[in-house]
């Protein structure tokens, strides 16, 4: 039995996120199941190192899984025939083989994601896939990073929590939010939020994005940050930005 | 009446091309005199730089077209005007008014056309519309090199034009044919061509290109490229390489 660690990238448009459902055919994780069954001879589990909501993307998203072969291919074969199978909107970008206990989502240091505002008149004809397409006026980023620096740290994040039900300690740590302004000619055309934390709850960063659009929108003020976070309600949070602007760039482990 | 040049953006996927046929909807051409025409109330007809084959994408296409308006609109509200009704797979990047002179065929110095094909074998899988994904084995992009050089020049190039019944010159002048490998963890993973010259007949990239690709694949000879040339002969040249991978990027006036 052996453990490999695959990094996985996907246009995440057509499937219902990362985690396997009642189907098999419409999430990244029971695409990789499937092929692997079909290679192994027995059910794969392929653990990720989280979940992506449906519609969303990943330039690095990172698995694991034990996989027992009758036939001897090296860790490059593996991917090679995983390649070869899976549909041409997610590829296994690198393998290796990692240590029994290695574990793509216990063993996560950090991950990083990025959410892509496209703000310019001018729409981009080959990244519309992979951008939330914002009309409403410009945004004043200069209050949306003040209200960021309010959201970095070791807080509870109830309040940006998608999942009402979840029992679980919803404390998290975000190491960083860093706001991109991209131009074209001498006008914004894009805004990226880049976060990097200890790990991020469900819809967690589309809702940390919406509230940072709306201080940008001034609908809210950056004083507000600080009573959404101790209201641990959602209800007080923005709105939860589309799942299409948003990639999961990195896992660090 | 004023004249202005528009550059346009688009992924031509589900396009039958730049030029109107008989249905306005499914080219390029068409999509922007339908909504001229709503705007100004009588038809426009817009002039590009040439024709791009089906399917064939556009970073930097060139066109231009007389209007008389009734209403006053600077040429910034002109681009939101057609922006707004463009789907989201073409979009206007730039407006300015031109001589009523100017005229985006004739007017033309110079188009710079990229060829991309994919040779790695791990899939991109935020560019598999842009590219020719090339599965048979490396390509010696020496030969290729070397092939590219003998085809740069004024020359008749009917050997490389897909319409064997047009009676005009076929002499064209390539400026420059470069060839560029791009990596991913040591391995090439793509190879843009990227042609520039005074103009280019119908196919005639295309048809370049898949005679560069038979030379990388060692089907046809750095030495053949003369004798090709010579010939006069579409059936002496290369196959025509898939519009998926071929981009207009730039038209220099």
């Amino acid at each position: 039995m052996k453990n490999y660690k695959i990094v996985i990238q996907y246009d995440g448009t057509k499937y219902k996120g990362w985690q396997i459902q009642n189907n098999t055919s419409d999430t990244i994780q029971g695409k990789l199941e499937d092929i692997l069954e079909k290679l192994s001879g027995s059910h794969v589990d392929v653990i990720g190192s989280g979940r992506t909501d449906a519609g969303v993307h990943a330039i690095g998203q990172v698995a694991n899984f034990h996989i027992n072969l009758q036939q001897t291919m090296s860790a490059d074969d593996i991917m090679n025939y995983i390649n070869e199978y899976l549909p041409q909107d997610i590829a296994v970008i690198s393998i290796e083989e990692v240590d029994e206990r290695f574990h793509a989502r216990f063993s996560a240091v950090s991950k990083t994601y990025m959410y892509r505002i496209h703000v310019g008149r001018i729409p981009d004809v080959f990244s519309v896939k992979y951008v939330y397409p914002f009309t409403d006026g410009p945004l004043d980023t200069s209050a949306m990073r003040e209200a960021a620096k309010l959201l970095i740290g070791t807080k509870d994040y109830k309040a940006f929590f998608g999942n009402k039900h979840m029992k679980k300690s919803t404390v998290r740590t975000i190491f960083s939010i860093d706001i991109i302004e991209k131009y074209y000619k001498d006008e914004v055309s894009e805004i990226d939020i880049i976060y990097k934390g200890d790990g991020f709850l469900q819809n967690m960063v589309r809702i940390l994005t919406g509230t940072l659009i709306e201080v940008g929108m001034c609908r809210k003020s950056v004083d507000d940050i600080d009573s959404i976070l101790a209201s641990l309600d959602r209800e007080n949070a923005g709105f939860m930005a589309p799942s299409r602007g948003l990639s999961l760039i990195e896992v660090e482990y």
